[in-house]
């Protein structure tokens, strides 16, 4: 990785400026990274619901304000210019990335900001458990499952997870650290045996790069915050903004 | 206390066939107990989100279906008829108890069962931690607080706790305790001095029955999920049906 931003307010601005489209694992280390999931205020009462019902998935930093861009969770940002690069999604079909999301946005847009697996690397790295996705500056490999989610109104679908290769002499620490982090997805959903939820080849994310499993350890999955964009396009949502996937909202909270 | 229910079931069809209209603290010992919250849908999003900003006075868990009476969380159940007594508010003004809403109900009501502190009692009491409320089989005292919530749309207002006078010895004990139960409550929130959040007279409790403080005892304080009655009251919601304060659902689902 060329440069490390420290500071999350940094990222936001060379984000916001287009000086900055890049996975953010590895940035502002210790500070809360953020999933965005972005809809119509006629699909937000069913939105909050399915966050509610699939806390693992989807935990809860902030919903914003109809209409609002300024979360309260980062100072001076703007939710539609601060992430590295949006998605796009109508219908249930992806339709695009973008720098900004400034033109398409409605006074309508409620945003939600989710809780992302980034956050607790930083405590990962810190009890000398590498990661090979930060070592490497790669986007961490995600993976869509066969584990459903509770259903909400319009929102149905399966669980998307992030993957990372630990050692087997590690794998009950980074249990133990994921867990002190519940806004982050907290402990792993599975451990080992990818088949079993549905994924047919490692080698192969939906999302993210791949990263290669080293003899000795086991594939590790936590619920990842890119469940939302699998399911909108599942439940063929009109119309949703999130991030895109790796490139999360970095907030001023301490994880 | 005459009689005991040990069986959720057995009190919610007493409850539903009016012959039983009392507070539900001491019974169906290590079931979780709700508080109800029923808003129209126009409403549910600003109400689930103010859930959602509030964890500890409103901790989740069940948001029923739109029109649905029937929660997941308790076996052939009734939101309409299973509540020993429930409390009506218009337009912010307190409208009246009955022990049935059926004739009341609209296709557009969601229903909100919010955990409650009885549901921890139990394991206190297992505890050798005696609580008289229980002890003399009356209601909890409840309190209005200068305690803020975070607002969410039309719901603003002050949190209203329970209290429960505790032996300064006991008083860690009780925190562990309650703090093993997220959902219903988790720790309290203020220890001793009434009069800081804002309490004139703990004789004349806001809601329920007042319990004396013997020497050596300190009232400790829980956050209650009677709040979204005073806040749908301070926020003059056109129509909520609640449960009566210290009257309330019972679930199946273990503590």
């Amino acid at each position: 990785m060329t440069m490390i931003f420290s500071e999350p307010k940094l990222l936001r601005l060379a984000a916001r400026e287009g000086r900055f489209a890049e996975p953010t694992a590895g940035h502002a280390p210790g500070f809360l990274q953020a999933n965005l999931m972005i809809v119509p205020q006629a699909y937000a009462f069913d939105f909050l619901l399915f966050c509610q019902r699939n806390p693992k998935a989807c935990p809860l930093i902030e919903v914003l304000e109809p209409g609002s861009v300024h979360p309260a969770c980062a100072h001076d940002a703007n939710i539609a210019t601060d992430i590295p690069l949006y998605r796009l999604y109508r219908d249930g079909e992806f339709a695009g990335e973008r720098k900004s999301v400034v033109d398409l946005w409605q006074p309508d847009f409620v945003s939600f900001l989710i809780g992302c697996s980034f956050s607790f690397e930083a405590a990962v790295a810190e009890a000398g458990i590498p990661l090979r996705h930060v070592q490497q500056g790669r986007n961490v490999a995600m993976y869509r499952t066969n584990i459903p989610c509770a259903p909400a109104g319009m929102f149905h679908g399966e669980m998307v997870v992030s993957m990372r290769p630990i050692k087997s002499s590690d794998v009950a620490r980074v249990v133990e650290i994921s867990g002190r982090f519940a806004v982050a997805h907290g402990v792993p959903v599975h451990v080992g045996n990818a088949s079993e939820i549905g994924i047919v080849d490692l080698a192969k994310p939906d999302y993210g790069d791949p990263v290669a499993i080293e003899e000795n350890e086991v594939p590790v999955f936590w619920a990842c915050g890119v469940t939302p964009q699998w399911v909108a396009q599942k439940s063929r949502i009109p119309l949703c903004v999130t991030h895109a996937p790796g490139m999360m909202f970095v907030t001023d909270l301490k994880g």
